[in-house]
């Protein structure tokens, strides 16, 4: 009956609940919920967790996202994958897991806050699970428990065709003249490259390149928005 | 017997020395060996492989040097990573498994040999070996076939010293003054970050920053070494 108040009791009970499984070798989690802040010795924080749950979590999302879009380019899968796996989206997630409630760290230091503590513990709780269960139950607690749940891939999708309505739409209110003008197209290697310039009442603002003129111009429409804090 | 002359054999007899097992599903492999100089429809080409090999091979390499340095911090193991799949690295291992031999490519575009065309191959191969067998035989493909005869980690590792040692010897046997100097220390988040600069005869050549002084004065060496030319 000792054994059911134990702390690790309630620490297993609330990652099962996140995992979606029983973790066999709790150290593993213990560790990867333990940020820097509060342990500064190497072996006894996160951050070499954090390494190898960031890349095991690219692997499986590429895999994800090279099955869902068949016919989507190279391109277009590694801007994807970027957004999803950005501190931003990982620290949100975290949240809404309730990792920030497990998370050991220093609740003196205000900067933490701003920092994305929560999503880097997801991360390395990722490189946990690899450890403690392997490959596959490691592509299932990513694609089960923080993908379905909680990214909306359509939304992450459609952010791509917004920076250029957005900055379209805010030129029209606003009565201004803008383009979008081909500035440069130019091989690299055995590919063309293109430079979009956007031009706002026959001023140059910013530029973009990429390796079709739609990816360039999204590009330099992000750039305008920033130039001209449009948000 | 007709069989035994059909091209795939070939194919499956040279895949079988290079992975170190028999192939299933053939299509797969043959993508992963088709550059777009070759055929531009992208379903028929093996950029999307690359996309999804190059993400494996992050993953495994990610675990391979976790294990291997237990007690080196994360940004030791990032760094060594990048060296290990950067785009030089793989093109000499592609070359010496004599991948260049099956990769079908524009042999008229002299522009290609240049590009890194047999690497990229090399990550699709990965690609295809994870859609053909999963996660395990990649891993051990990568480990077996790939890290262990053809990538020197050591040597990779002692690369790290030797921009600093090369900047001093070469100033040493130039009579030159040359030193490194701390100038500026401050906090970023919970971590102090350095910028260290080399000093040349009373001139700041190159600066470079990092998370502590030794990273930060590798940083600085290497670009010294690339602004004053020296190999």
């Amino acid at each position: 009956m000792l054994h059911f108040f134990s702390p690790n009791k309630q620490l297993v009970s609330q990652l099962e609940h996140i995992l979606g499984f029983t973790p066999d070798h709790l150290p593993y989690y213990q560790l990867a919920l333990m940020h820097r802040s509060k342990i500064e010795e190497l072996a006894q924080n996160n951050e070499r967790l954090e390494f190898l749950g960031d890349a095991m979590l690219g692997a499986i999302v590429a895999e994800y996202l090279f099955k869902k879009y068949p016919t989507q380019p190279e391109g277009y899968l590694t801007e994807m994958r970027s957004r999803i796996v950005r501190r931003e989206t990982l620290n949100n997630v975290a949240l809404r897991m309730g990792l920030h409630k497990m998370v050991q760290y220093n609740q003196n230091d205000r900067g933490l806050s701003r920092s994305h503590i929560f999503g880097n513990a997801l991360e390395a709780l990722i490189g946990a699970v690899y450890l403690d269960k392997g490959f596959v139950k490691t592509r299932q607690f990513i694609l089960n428990q923080m993908i379905r749940p909680y990214i909306d891939i359509e939304n992450i999708e459609n952010t791509d065709t917004n920076y250029k309505n957005k900055l379209l739409s805010w030129a029209q209110r606003g009565s201004h003249m803008l383009t979008f003008d081909t500035l440069d197209e130019k091989m690299e290697g055995s590919r063309k490259l293109f430079t979009i310039g956007i031009v706002l009442d026959g001023e140059l603002v910013a530029s973009g390149t990429g390796y079709n003129k739609k990816e360039a111009g999204q590009v330099a429409a992000q750039k305008a928005l920033e130039q001209l804090n449009i948000s």
